[in-house]
C-alpha cells in the first residue's frame, strides 16, 4: 500500500523574515514503512520560532536544513501503517512529522499521545514542548518567589503566556512584555498578568519598562534578546535571574549580520546577576511530573491556554511567517487533517 | 598637633587610558583627629582597577568622584593619633586611606591589621581583597572539578594569579590568558599554570584560546570582558560556568562610547551556560575564613604571589596607569612610607 502524499519543501534560505517564497508545494507517495517505521496522518503541525535558523545560509553551530527538503516541523497525527511494536494502526503519535500530509518517520522517534487528556493538539502546545519549557524554565531555573517581579517576553505567546501564569501561582508579581492591543488585552485580561508593556507603543521601551516594574525586575525571562533585552537591563535589581530560553529578534538575521549590542557585563557585576542558559531536553527525565501537574492545573482552571489554528498544510509559511508578528496569541498550529 | 600631608588629587577626568596629567600634587595640612575619627600615617598603597570607573565624566550606574579631592586608593599604614576607640596610636590599619602622606578618616571605617601575619603589605593583596576576590569567586561561583578546564585572564594580576593557584588545588587544569613574556612566564613558571594564551601575540586569539584548551572551557573567570571574553565563547564548553569579576577592558571607554560587542545570548542558551556577577562583599561575613585558609596554603608553600612595588608617593599615577599595561605581574602596590 502506499498514499499520495504532499509536502512543502524548502527550497530558498531566508534573510530577514521568512515568507512564502522560501517554500513550494510538491507530489509524493509515501510507501509502506520498512522494519521500525511508521507512517503517521498528520492532523496537526506546530509552528515554532527555531526552525528559522535552521532556514539561513550560514549556521552558526545550528544544524542548517537542506535545500529541497521537506520543511522541518514537529507535529501529532495517527498512525495508517506501522512496523514498529511500540505502533499500532489508528494510534494517535507525536514527532518531527514534517510539512506534509503524511510522514515515513522511525517509531523510535515518535511518542504515544492519549487522546483522553485533553485535545490531542495540547500535546503540541500546552502539554507539549511549550508547556513543559515554560514549566522547567520557570520552576528550575527561574524559580520567582512571592513578591517577586517577574518579566517576561514574547508574552502571549505558547511558552510565556504558561510561564507568566506559573509565576502568578508562584506568587510573584507578572509583567508581559507583547505587541498590540491584541495580545496586551490577552495577557492582563485573560491571563491575568499584572501588567503589560507593548514593544511597539511609540516612545521609550526602557521607560515603559520602568514604569511598568517599578519595584525593579527580580526575574527576567527572555525569549526575544536583542533590543528587548538592552531596555530591562536599566531595571534589574541586585541578585536578579535572567533565563535564556529564546532569541527571537535574532532569528531573521541575514547570514553575515552579526547580532551587535552593548555589553552587559558591568551592570551583572555590580547588581550580581545569575544568567542561566535554558533548553528543554535537560528536563526530559522529569517530562512526566511537569506534564501531570500542568494538566491538574488546566483541569482546576488554574492555567488558561489558547491555540491560533491556521487551515490546510498550504497554510504553514503563512503560519510560519506570523510567528514573527503580533497578530496571535498562544500555541500557533496548521491544522493539516482532521485526524 | 597636626600633620604636614601632601595630597595626589583628581583635576580632570580621563578618557583613554589614565596618565599623569589627570593628577596634581598639592599641600595641606592633617589636622587632630575629632571625636571617631583616627589619623594614619599611610605606608602602602594598592593599586586597583575599579577607581578607573569613577574617573570618567559619565558614571554609568557607578559613582563618579568629584573633581579636586584626594584619589581614592586602599591603603594601610600606622596609627599616629586616634580618637576612636578600638585603635591606639601605633596600630596598624588599613581602608579607604586615598593618595596621601596622612589620612584623616573614620575609625569605622578602618579595619585592624595584625602585623605579625606577614609583611602588612599583603593586607592589600594576597591576605586583603585581592586574596579574598580569589577565594571566594573561585570557591564559591566557579567551582571547578578535578579535570576541569579552567580559564582565566589578566591571569598575572594580584586576583587572577590567586585564583588560577586555588584551580589548581582543586584538580582543574589551568590556563590564563596574560600579555607578554614577563607574565607568561611567571604564571606558567612560578605559579604553575598548565598552559597560557599571549593576548598581545600577533595571530588570531580565538585561534590562541582553542589550542590552549582542547578540550574547551568548563570554568572561565572573567576579569577583562571585551574581545577576550568574545574570544573564549567559541570555545565554551556544554553546562560550562562563567564568573564576571572586571572588565578591565572597558574601564578605559569615553564617556559617550558604549561597550558593543556581539551578543552571546544564543550561544549561551545552546551550551546552557551559567553566568554569574561577583562582588567580593557579598561574602564579608565568611571573610575571616577565607583569610585563615589563604594564610595556611601560603604558609604551606602551595599558593606564591608577588608584588610589583613603587616607591614613594608621587609615583602613584604612573604606578595606576600601568595596571592596564602588561609589564606588572601580581599586586601593584605603591610604598608611601616605611611603617
Amino acid at each position: 500500500m502506499s498514499w499520495p502524499n504532499r509536502q512543502i519543501k524548502l527550497v530558498s534560505y531566508a534573510e530577514g523574515l521568512p515568507g512564502e517564497e522560501h517554500f513550494a508545494l510538491a507530489k509524493a507517495t509515501t510507501p509502506d514503512p520498512r522494519e521500525g517505521e511508521v507512517v503517521v496522518r498528520v492532523g496537526y503541525l506546530s509552528m515554532d520560532p527555531f526552525p528559522r535558523l535552521q532556514m539561513s545560509g550560514s549556521a552558526d553551530g545550528v544544524p542548517q536544513l537542506p535545500l529541497d527538503t521537506v520543511m522541518i516541523g514537529r507535529g501529532v497525527g495517527r498512525v495508517v501503517a506501522s512496523r514498529h511494536p511500540d505502533f499500532n494502526e489508528g494510534d494517535y503519535a507525536a514527532g518531527d512529522l514534517g510539512w506534509q500530509d503524511y510522514a515515513l518517520v522511525s517509531g523510535d522517534g515518535l511518542r504515544p499521545v492519549d487522546p483522553t487528556l485533553g485535545p490531542v493538539s495540547t500535546c503540541l502546545g500546552v502539554l507539549g514542548p511549550s508547556g513543559l519549557a515554560a514549566y522547567f524554565s520557570t520552576t528550575k531555573l527561574g524559580q520567582p518567589q512571592p513578591g517577586d517581579t517577574f518579566l517576561i517576553d514574547a508574552a502571549a505567546g505558547s511558552v510565556a503566556s504558561i510561564a507568566g501564569q506559573i509565576a502568578k501561582l508562584r506568587g510573584a508579581r507578572v509583567v508581559g512584555i507583547a505587541g498590540g492591543d491584541v495580545q496586551l488585552d490577552y495577557i492582563t485580561g485573560e491571563l491575568g498578568f499584572d501588567a503589560a508593556v507593548d514593544y511597539k507603543a511609540p516612545g521609550d521601551i526602557t521607560e515603559a519598562i520602568g514604569a511598568a516594574c517599578p519595584e525593579g525586575v527580580d526575574v527576567f525571562q527572555d525569549l526575544v534578546g536583542g533590543a528587548i533585552h538592552d531596555a530591562v537591563m536599566d531595571h534589574i535589581n541586585p541578585h536578579a535571574t535572567i533565563v535564556l530560553i529564546g532569541t527571537i529578534a535574532s532569528y531573521n538575521l541575514g547570514p553575515d549580520e552579526v547580532d551587535m549590542g552593548p555589553r552587559h557585563l558591568l551592570t551583572w557585576i555590580t547588581k550580581r546577576v545569575t544568567i542561566r542558559g535554558f533548553l528543554v531536553g535537560d528536563f526530559s527525565d522529569e517530562y512526566g511530573d511537569g506534564l501531570r501537574e500542568l494538566a491538574g492545573w488546566i483541569r482546576e482552571g488554574k492555567i488558561a491556554y489558547r491555540e491560533t489554528v491556521f487551515s490546510g498544510l498550504e497554510a504553514c509559511p503563512q503560519a510560519f511567517a506570523g510567528l514573527f508578528g503580533s497578530e496571535h496569541v498562544g500555541k500557533m498550529l496548521v491544522e493539516v487533517a482532521d485526524v
